[in-house]
């Protein structure tokens, strides 16, 4: 890690966000109706419902499990992050489920965190990335933070589509109806 | 309004999201570090503590008064929306101030939506809107909506970019990253 980045990554910082976002999500979606919580932007694309499951499993397999790999000083690559997860494991489970599990494995995790007494030196450390090659913890930490706000962005600009139309002569105005147009 | 957009635009629905907004921007924003609440994109954007105003300025002066000039049958435009009205009226207030006087003001909209006992006949009440021409009752609320999310994903991309270099290689599939590159 080089100095600015360094500069730029503070763990407090990185767990004020991280802390929020079950919060944030619940507060956006719990007991929201259907149309927005499964709605998705098209064949491919994932609803609010799929993404909480897919947070959910990023707390049991990727931030923490790959911090401790690093810590481990293993040589081996991570164990890769399976993208559909969710369909399988969110199953037969309801949002409020969902949104509950998140944030107790969230407050675990952060618990974790803030357990490793990590230093600077420890941001450096590094790990193997089974596709992108040599990362650091702080890196990752960093991408964790990223990660959940890529997620909130998607849950609520996959809702405004669902109004797409509706929205009449001011879409021109609404450039997020036209993110990732498929 | 065609039966399409009757058909997509449910007032509860809309409800729904409305009433939401205040209490998922809170827990996003509600004592984070100033790292992240006067991060912008680059000039002339606007951080996360600006588009607390700039919501709090449309509550005043954009939805239920222009919903009130509809139902009223004015024949003569909206008044134009200032964009910038938060830069000279958030002066001096802290952003738990914001996030307050935007939950009470919202609060209170809703009420005065719920009170104006719309039906369907009403979402297709015509306004003149200052650059776009013709608009209907039901749009001005469907665009209510999407222009919270909107700010919800400003929000969320502008503290992203916060970590764009800390990310390291995760910036390939961080694509939230290059949303609105400047």
């Amino acid at each position: 890690m080089t100095a600015v980045e360094a500069d730029e990554f503070k763990l407090d910082d990185a767990i004020a966000v991280l802390e929020r976002t079950p919060a944030a999500l619940g507060a956006m979606l719990a007991g929201l109706p259907e149309t927005w919580v499964r709605a998705t932007e098209g064949e491919g694309t994932w609803s609010p419902y799929d993404v909480i499951g897919h947070l959910i499993h990023g707390e049991h397999t990727d931030w923490i499990p790959r911090a401790r790999h690093i810590l481990a000083g293993e040589t081996r690559a991570f164990e890769p992050f399976d993208r559909m997860a969710q369909f399988r494991e969110s199953q037969g489970k309801s949002l409020s489920e969902l949104l509950t599990t998140f944030a107790d494995l969230r407050r675990e995790n952060l618990d974790a965190l803030i357990g490793m007494n990590l230093t600077e030196a420890d941001f450096a450390r590094r790990g193997l990335h089974p596709e992108l090659g040599e990362v650091t913890l702080g890196q990752l930490l960093a991408t964790w933070v990223v990660h959940d706000l890529d997620h909130v962005v998607q849950v609520a600009r996959t809702m405004a589509k669902v109004y797409k139309d509706a929205t009449g002569p001011w879409s021109a105005y609404l450039s997020i109806l036209r993110d990732r147009q498929k």
